[in-house]
């Protein structure tokens, strides 16, 4: 399979892209590395990114940030950086990329667990994360050509654990 | 209790004015009517609204509007409208309204049946309910001075049935 994997370079994705570049074509997109570079909280760029890697089967996308920290001090701009990054962006991909991957090609979203398990401090992460996962079960009853779409929520990283 | 209801002219806010004027004082805020206009897609309306109405024991909001079509024709463009209306706007009652309710007070959110239970054309509804439930969620187990928090997720309204 071509895989195209947004947000590569980071904690899961370097993971995720070892495993998978055993047996598969791995396509590394990130913001300032990897095999090709995008803005994904750009339309125009993800428009872009869709012409330029043809015969697409499969997008996994492992990036997203938000802010972390406490409810009384979250302002509407830093909880715009988890609305833009983490929940636009993605969704973005989908929306774009639905007219442009292979007949039964899937998405992989990343949402985490703080959507169902609430933190302290995790306020705007559990936002984003729940807005992903409601979208992937409702844009899964719709994607054409049938395309499939999942989200994975992680709960803590074995390659964070130190953090 | 002294509720501030936005979104009080809508076809939910109506019925739920009418319900709680018998026993509340209710400050119904909209956008052109109501006993105070006010913008909640701007954050510094949202906080003039605060300064001006004082000692408000309960925030409701039955306001958001979503885009509803086809995932096929749901474009970035066309998602911002429930990230702005129904998503951020809410949040953002909430978090700037942390600062100023009564001790005690209580928030209450509206979201949506189509993020538990998808239909085709409302994926970006589902989006922006899944967003405000997990908000929810996670918001409550941090709110100060026993302010709490809670969503509704209306089905089918009496009121809009036959449409």
């Amino acid at each position: 399979m071509k895989i195209l994997l947004i947000g590569g370079t980071g904690t899961i994705g370097t993971a995720v892209a070892e495993k998978l570049e055993e047996e598969h074509e791995v396509i590394i997109a990130s913001r300032t590395s990897g095999d090709y570079q995008v803005d994904i909280s750009s339309v125009e760029n993800i428009e872009q990114m869709y012409k330029d890697i043809e015969n697409i089967d499969a997008v996994i996308s492992t990036q997203g940030a938000s802010h972390f920290g406490n409810l009384r001090n979250l302002t509407p701009e830093l909880n715009d950086v988890a609305i833009n990054s983490k929940l636009k962006a993605q969704v973005n991909l989908v929306l774009i990329g639905q007219h442009y991957v292979n007949d039964g090609g899937s998405f992989t979203l990343t949402s985490g667990i703080m959507m169902d398990d609430p933190i302290r401090k995790g306020s705007t992460a559990a936002m984003a994360n729940g807005a992903i996962a409601s979208f992937t079960k409702s844009a899964a009853i719709e994607l054409e050509r049938n395309i499939r779409i999942n989200n994975v929520s992680p709960s803590v990283l074995e390659e964070s654990w130190d953090k």
